[in-house]
Parts: structure tokens; sequence; C-alpha cells
């Protein structure tokens, strides 16, 4: 092995274990712990998921605010947005806003909840006066086509008798009418990427309702209530806005916030991994280094479906790079990934653990993983 | 990497999991699915302990016997012992006939524990016509010197009447005379060595019945007369047949067996990793390979006392060669065996597991591990 090795760290975050900021340090720590000569570039990754933001941040060098918003059962909770190291480009998840997370199992009901703050927090964005912005939508337990959003930046959702629309996508079967006149001016000169992996439609058997609508709590009733109420969105904003996007693919994504984040707010629906890729400066970092490694939480045969390991395997592979990924769990179909550029998969565990003790002790482990691959390639 | 590689594969059993064979079958799997080209040389090893036996019969192409004997409590078992690859080494672990796991914990008592059962396994091989003996002593269930083995072999234990004793510790106490004018001729021929890795003396307080008594189910009270009848026994043995070994380290290994087998049998006691080194070839193995594999179910600090892998890798260092373990379990305090000559240490887990399924899965898990190593390899 050449002693001077340039080694490009990308891993995504482990989830419940450790930011991918601190994967890099924890892979470094072991790299270094063997040969000091070896250059580790740290490029945090994402795929538009959970830790997208924080990944960006840490890739780019840049920061995180938080800020108080209304979520997603109309009571108040702290969500944040980042903005990455040019001071230009926002970033923020809707799931931070309004997620399902934040609503209990017994409270969950998209009849009712609301996007509102996530357009905060893209107000927030605008406050801090940045000249893009990249929102993940993934998670959320929200059904409302990305009425809230509209509303938290200044549009108007109203019914016939001229009566702004209550939150919810219970309430979307009433609007008569979208009132952008007092819509924040700034938005026209932003650029908004949307980072979003699925391709439902906003109606029908494949759109939001029905498909991701239960898991948020809808009934079949519900379901069907929600379905005919996106439509009747859709065709409003149709006719009113002149823009079809009710078929778009990704329409139907975190309970058709993707119809509305295009329909208002010229939002470009892209993949999450291929966002992060942009914006991160991997293929740049990857370019001029001698090896890439990456890794996630779990690795399986779904990994190829753009996940990070997935993503940063592709671009590595463009330049002809060695891959290296290390995992928390390492499915027993993850060899489909060796065709698919990846060229070495090591899992972390150390023996028979629990869930508590393996997500405790992942940052060790990534380390003394990372240490003996390491160890292995110094003997060749 | 070189592409026509030869590796030597000389990892222990996995414990409970698979044999020493079975690990060296699914690491050449795991190669073979990545190079074609390599050469695996399987040496299945062991350390003295369980598996000895078919780890050297399976390592020199020999063949294993069962037959009934004598169990601890002089109920019928079936037991084994090997004959090796040249014909003439019959190889046997006493633990076969006359083990602590072939008693219920209730039953466990060493005052009437005999190791009769093992002597009939060195008779086994006496028939079999062998010229040399191996002989494992780990895990009895005896406390009597090896007095079953002498019985078994011919030779005679008889009080002061001239009746011969009944079996185990409890009747040491009454020993008068060893007659061994009956003995097995062909034990005169024949070189015994014995694998043992304790150092404990026949008596007192770092002897066989106050250290291991205890594990074997003797209360304190019995502790004390099984030492004392020990003692007995060493008095007896020093005065009639010229041996003083009441203090040589390894006399009280397996309950004063190591004794009786130095004394009556002249068997030399020896660290069970060197006769295992020692009959398996594995250094003229080494000798002409590129790089040595080995491994074991657990590896941490106390690897470096006597376990297969140190002494793997003692014999690889000689010659330079690099060594690379893989283990099911890989403890905290493992990166002690740097130092030793073990290079590299990979875990073969594939994320949180139960004990049952890490067990189940460990030939899969030894070939994808080592299938990655490979992959690995292949890139630099």
């Amino acid at each position: 092995m050449k002693k001077d090795l340039v080694i490009v760290l990308a891993p995504d975050s482990f989830k419940e274990s450790m930011t991918a900021k601190e994967a890099c340090e924890a892979m470094e720590r072991g790299v270094k712990k063997v040969n000091n000569n070896i250059t580790c570039i740290h490029v945090p990754m994402a795929d538009g998921g959970e830790g997208t933001m924080q990944s960006l941040v840490d890739a780019t060098g840049g920061a995180v605010y938080s800020i108080k918003v209304t979520g997603p059962l109309g009571n108040e909770v702290e969500a944040s947005y980042g903005i990455l190291g040019d001071g230009e480009t926002g970033i923020l998840e809707m799931a931070s806003a309004s997620g399902i997370h934040l609503v209990p199992i017994e409270k969950r009901n998209p009849l009712i909840t609301t996007t509102y703050g996530t357009g905060q927090l893209i107000k927030g964005c605008l406050d801090s006066g940045v000249k893009r912005l990249i929102i993940g939508i993934g998670g959320s337990a929200t059904n409302d086509g990305g009425a809230g959003v509209i509303q938290a930046l200044g549009g108007r959702l109203l019914d016939k008798d001229g009566s702004e629309l209550k939150f919810g996508g219970g309430q979307l079967g009433q609007l008569d009418r979208i009132d952008l006149e007092k819509l924040d001016k700034r938005l026209s000169n932003i650029d908004i990427e949307v980072a979003c992996d699925v391709t439902n439609p906003l109606c029908g058997e494949r759109g939001a309702s029905y498909v991701f609508g239960p898991q948020k709590g809808a009934t079949p009733e519900m379901v069907k209530a929600l379905d005919g109420n996106l439509e009747h969105y859709g065709e409003i904003i149709k006719k009113q806005l002149g823009k079809d996007i009710i078929d778009v693919p990704g329409a139907g994504a975190a309970g058709g916030l993707g119809a509305g984040l295009m329909a208002v707010l010229n939002g470009n629906l892209k993949k999450g991994i291929d966002i992060v890729i942009e914006y991160s400066g991997l293929e740049d970092k990857i370019k001029d280094a001698d090896m890439v490694w990456t890794g996630e939480g779990s690795m399986d045969f779904q990994t190829q479906y753009g996940k990070t390991p997935l993503g940063v395997a592709v671009v590595a592979k463009k330049y002809n790079k060695p891959v290296i990924a290390l995992a928390g769990r390492v499915g027993d179909d993850a060899e489909v990934l060796y065709d698919k550029g990846i060229d070495s998969i090591f899992c972390i565990m150390k023996g028979v653990t629990s869930l508590e003790e393996a997500l405790e002790k992942g940052k060790e482990n990534v380390e003394k993983t990372a240490e003996n691959i390491i160890r292995l390639m110094n003997l060749l």
C-alpha cells in the first residue's frame, strides 16, 4: 500500500448511533491509529432522508439554526434549518417541523395535520438571505398537499365565502380559490430543490392518500376523503395557476407536499442523493483521492435504490476509485452491491450484541473496523 | 495483490458453530468466490482443548473410531479416539470418556467419578497398533489421579487387604500398593504426549482438588478429603514407582490425571497448541505460503495465553508471513494481539443477532467475511 494514501470518507449517518460527521471522525481515528500519513477527507453524506441537513451543513462547514414553529397538530415545536458553508444555500427537512415523529400514535390524523411549520422554516431561510433552498420531504405526518406551507408564506387558501381554510388535509375539499398575492416576494428569486425519492402521483391508488395515508393514521374512509380532497386541490391548482401537477411523479410525496412545492414555489424534485452529491462537492474530492470509504447503519439489496453508499460508489467508479463500505448491518442480499460499484463491505459488529449496545458502541466499532481494514491494507 | 496467492487456513473450531475443518472450508468458499487462482491449504487447528482430536484427524487425513466405554459415573457411554493420517499416532480427549459434560449437575461428585473410560480409549488406540499417543486432558469430571486409567490398562490399585480399589477419588486414601505387573505391555513401546495447559501441582492450595474440585461438585469437606487422598497417592507413587511427581507442574491437571499419566504411562506434558502445531505439520505448510489465516469463536486478550490464533501467529511470524484472524466475537481488549503477530482481526457478525442465530449462521458469515477480505485485497 502506498504510505501517503488519500481516502475520501463519505458515509451516511448510522441512524440512532452517530451522525455522518461522527462516522467520518470514527473512521479517521481508526485509520490514523495505524498510519498517520494517510490523508482523510471528510464528506459526511445523506440521501435526502433524515440527517441530510446535518450532513450537508457538516460537509460544507455551515451552521444550524433552531426556531419555534407550528407543529403538525398546531402546537409549538422546536425545529431547525441550516445554512451551508457558502452562506447562500438554505437547507431544511420537512420532518423537523411537520414530521410523523412529532405526533404520538394515538393522535395521528392527517385530516388535521399541517405543513405550516415547514413553511415557517422556509421563511427562516429567506430571512437569512439565502439564494437557494434545499428541502428534504421524507417522514411527514401530513396529507395537506403543502397547504400549510403556502399559508405560512403568505398565500391564502379560501373557501366559497372567502374565509381562510383551517389546517389539515380534511379542509381541502372546501378550497375555492388560491390567492398568492401576498406570497413572500423573495420566493421568486430563489431556486428550490426538493429531495424526493418517491414517484407517486398526487391522487388515486398510487397517490399520497392511499399509499401513505394509513401509516399517518388515516382510516379507509379518511383515505377516500383525503384522496378526493387532493384531487380537488390539484384541479384548482390546474385551473387557477395553470399547472397540471396531479400526475407528475413525486407530486404525492409527503402527503402532496411535492405537488404544493412544485406548483406554488416552483420547486424542482430531484433524487436526494443527487442533491447531496452536488452540494457536498463529493465528485471534486473523489477525483484526486486514492480510495473512497462509505457506509450506513444498514446495507442490503435496497441500498441500490437511491441510498448513500450506492450514490457514492457511482461517483467513485466514474473515476475508477476503489470503494469500501462499513455498515452496522449487512443483509444477506447485500452481495448485489458488488456489481454496482461497492468493492468490499465490512460489518462493524464485534460479536453477539443487543441493538442498544450496538448503537451505543457504534463509533468505537467503526473505529476498530477501520483500523483493521488499514492494518490489512498495510500488509499488501 | 498477486493473483496466485497461497494462503494457509489454520483456524480453531468456532465452538458450537463449526469444526476447524468446516471453518477452513467456509473460508475457502469465500476466497474462491472472488479469485479462483488462490490456493488454500487447510490446516484445521486446535489448542489441546475440545475439538483437538477432530482437528488433528482432519488436518492429517486420519479417521475417528467410536467405542463404548465406562463413563465417569460407571455407566456406559459412547466415546471416540482418532488415528492420524500417518496410521501410527493415536489421539484422544479424556473428556470424551470422562468429561464433566457427561455428568448432570446434580450428580457431580468427584469422590466417585472415574477415568476408567479414558483408559479404555487408550486401550482402543493400542489395539489399533499405534506407535504414539496424544492425550488431551481438559474438561474432566474426575479427581482420581488417573487411577481409573491405570485400572483399565491392567494395573491394579490395592488396599491393605489386597482388594482392588473401587472407582473414584474418594477411594485413594485406602491405597496401599500399586501393582503394574499386568499393565498392558504395549505401553512400554509407546510415546505418550499429554496436551496440558495448566501448571497446577497435584496437591495443596494450588492442587487439583482445591482449584478444580468445586467445579466438579466437591464440597469444602470433600475437597479436603480429595486433597489428602491425592497426597497419599503421590506418596505411594514416589515410594513404590520411584517417581516424585507431586509438585511437577501439570500433575494436578484433570483431577490428577496429569500425575497418573506421567508416573505410570511415562507421559510427557506439553502445551496443547505446541502438540497440534507439531502433528499438523503447520510450520512446513506456512513456510511456502504467502499468508496465513486463523481464527476462533471468540478472541480477546486471553487469546495470547496458549490459544490457537496466537500459536499460529508465532509460527507465521518466524517466516515473516502476514496473519489475519476471523472471529465470532472480538473482545474490547483484542488489540493486544496486534503486537503478538496477529496483523488484522475481522469479526464475522453481520448485524445485531442472537447467539442462536450467530451459531447457526457461522459458516455463512465466515464465508462472507473471507470473500470481502479478498475483495479488499484484490483492490490493492
